[in-house]
């Protein structure tokens, strides 16, 4: 079956992904680029060194800086090639959230993103297409307002909070006091390393996992505000999640950025 | 009982509103004076006079421009005197969409509010308090972004789309396509009148209700830019929503705006 | 203005509660009565009897068993006097999650509840037209099964969970093992006492309270099971309501229960 | 990589599906088998066999009965093998609402599912590792009352009503008038066939797509009531849900339903 977005009865229904349909529009996924505008607000913290081995497939070492993470929230827009997605606002608006680790391929600095939680389905799915374990939560993240006392201005000092619960259970809160300009921080700037994985259902049959890097295009930052970073990862979820509490807290940055998601490249 | 924030076993417990508890903590709404800072979306239309004259109290009456009426959608932050709400992005945030009516208490032009629905229940509640007729719906609203190519940017031409759905049933959709600056909307810029009702619950009680005006302060409008408009209202709800449908759209509008909402005044 | 369903000119837009409109149509409650069907389950526990004190207006003293309290889960289906409301199941349907603290007026047992939270809007409003505290949250409750492996069935003996969350934050979670038949628990057999509050809006104005009992006909008990009760209530709103932990934990109860909520009676 | 729950750093992190953790317990689904306890309502109804045609993959056709087809809500609680998610009734539980289409493969009756929406993540995400093409949606179902006069009773006469809607917007309707018992409806009895799809994200990559058929165990039927059905299908989202809207509407059937989720069967 091709990806192609007609059919006929020689090809049964289409689609970039399920549900597949007569002229391939039901497909929950649009094909890539997919392309975001976003607002971010990021707090560099350190984890146990050892914890955050334990998350990195065999191919991926710690790198120079090791335990370096990064707790990030942003609030998202997004369209596909057509931009059609923008008329609809509950459709190309989501929230993220999602911690990031620093690691290493042969000497190539990379990120690991070892829980992501968005606010919508379609990033969700989207996600798991390039193997970003992406889950559903609920996201809130200050928004800087442009006149009045309720909340900061775009693009000056004030303060930032973001908060991420989970089937009703509080996960993450985060806040930043921005306090001057800054460059972007050094985990927003390398490629993310996901595994894509394909859970295994027939019998016999072996999951498929494969390790691929992102391939995004037109990355834009806007002005980087940063101060001092605040941030508590509670123990909700399991063990796991909980490894990756912040044994020591770092700077918080808050900026506006743009990025065309392209393709997958398999590491190599 | 009165509304402050302590108690003994002489008062019992105590708050603004419901909860009452002991020191009042556990109120659902905090004292006004609340400040809120927000970006509108704006539509101008008109609704067949006669539809409009029947959801005014005999007090008022329609004014020189019978039939004009405005769709506002809005996304805001809002806190309390002390700000203490800004820190929690869920508390603090909540989309807005209402339906104005153009209406006259003795010449004095204000507007009336037949409809509202807000997507938390802290200002749905607090709407209540004041007479605004708000209800629970989802409401999405376009952000303008200052990066990328998912948006227009927040000072400049571009298009904003809102939606709102009630109980799994859109209700209402509406468009701007920005293309220059222009002064504030006029139905946004009058005094907002209310009906304040208390339902009847003990056998033989009446149901009061008084109309009240709303007092604000500290207003504020960004820049005002302005386009055609797009408006629909769907037969989704009952016959008198639907009686407010558009007959005619204007101009629509996109701003910052804040003001700090104060207490209401008894119309005379 | 009446709360009656017609309208002309001389009285203006309609309606048992805001929204007021033409026809009275609009309104977001139904005059009552209200009819409820639903699945209950609750657990006996004890708090502490000075702080259940603190909660209690002047008027009511704890009675002859200080510190009696319940915790309450409830799945309902309500509908108004003309039924219309059950072939809309977003409607008619909604989670309840209470807390019940025993107390007495002038030697007569009533409940009093200082904290309600439901997953649907009109039950809210509704509470409030009572006096009924109650507040939005997410409230999860096992359901009986009638076959297979994913429950326990209707009537015998098995296992029932709740959760409630509200903001993103788990504040109490409760489950049961039931083992054998019982009697109704005391606290769910004695009339509710609520203040009905209207919170001041306009200056000088006195919020405005009253302590008013609930009057209900067509109560049904469905077969009560009984057994071992378990209950957590989290720190996690303020600390009024912390102070309502249990000290001790009785048993579980789970049943079908109905009833029929007519109107309020002054204290007297 | 294997699906087992232990690793060191040879293999990294593991899991059934995404997150891959270090000890397995992150992955948002457990490894089947799956068990399910529900109740259904369902409604046979006849689409235009040409429409329906256009959804068969071309291994399929559509049998004796061309144009046969049923809309089916579910209200189910499911647990893994361990019956762990049962105290969680957050997690256990979910609504369900999809469309069948009777098939066949070489003589075999099937049915092929081409649009599935629930209420929860983690059964849409399991829905994809089938090829069942789950979406997210907003799904509510009468639930039969066991006292009181707010719905009807489990095992009899009465009216059960669903709706579903997509992004806030109604897409469907059902209802059915039960007034006697019946044997199980014919499309609810045999296999589904699915479409595995995994989406193509490296360049050059074909999607693979693999017609499975579900193996089930376990399956128990509740008495089952039937009478007159209502089904209407909203023209909501696009072109080609719009093609499968009832031509003809059969009756409908409520009844409980259980059956464990094995593993799939690669048809042939």
């Amino acid at each position: 079956m091709s990806s192609g977005t007609t059919a006929d009865q020689l090809t049964g229904p289409v689609g970039f992904s399920l549900p597949l349909s007569p002229s391939g529009t039901s497909a929950m996924l649009t094909a890539p680029p997919w392309h975001f505008s976003g607002e971010i607000v990021l707090v560099d913290y350190r984890v146990d060194p050892a914890a955050a081995r334990r998350f990195l497939p065999p191919e991926l070492d710690l790198g120079p800086d090791p335990g370096a993470a990064a707790a990030v929230f942003a609030e998202w827009q997004w369209c596909s090639e057509s931009g059609a997605e923008l008329t609809d606002p509950e459709q190309c608006q989501f929230g993220e959230f999602l911690i990031l680790l620093g690691c290493e391929y042969r000497g190539r600095p990379l990120a690991r993103c070892p829980y992501a939680w968005v606010d919508r389905p379609v990033p969700m799915m989207r996600g798991w297409v390039q193997g970003m374990p992406k889950q559903l939560g609920e996201i809130h993240l200050s928004r800087p307002v442009r006149v009045g006392r309720a909340g900061s201005r775009p693009d000056g000092p004030g303060r930032r909070d973001g908060t991420v619960s989970v089937r009703g259970k509080r996960i993450a809160e985060l806040g930043v006091r921005l306090t001057g300009q800054a460059e972007p921080p050094f985990l927003h700037t390398v490629p993310l390393v996901h595994t894509r994985v394909f859970p295994a259902w027939l019998p016999g049959e072996r999951t498929v996992s494969r390790l691929v890097t992102s391939k995004v295009a037109d990355v834009e930052f806007g002005p980087v505000w940063t101060g001092d970073g605040e941030l508590a990862l509670f123990d909700a979820l399991d063990g796991d999640y909980a490894s990756l509490a912040p044994v020591e807290t770092g700077a918080g940055y808050a900026f506006a950025y743009a990025e065309s998601l392209c393709h997958g490249t398999e590491l190599s």
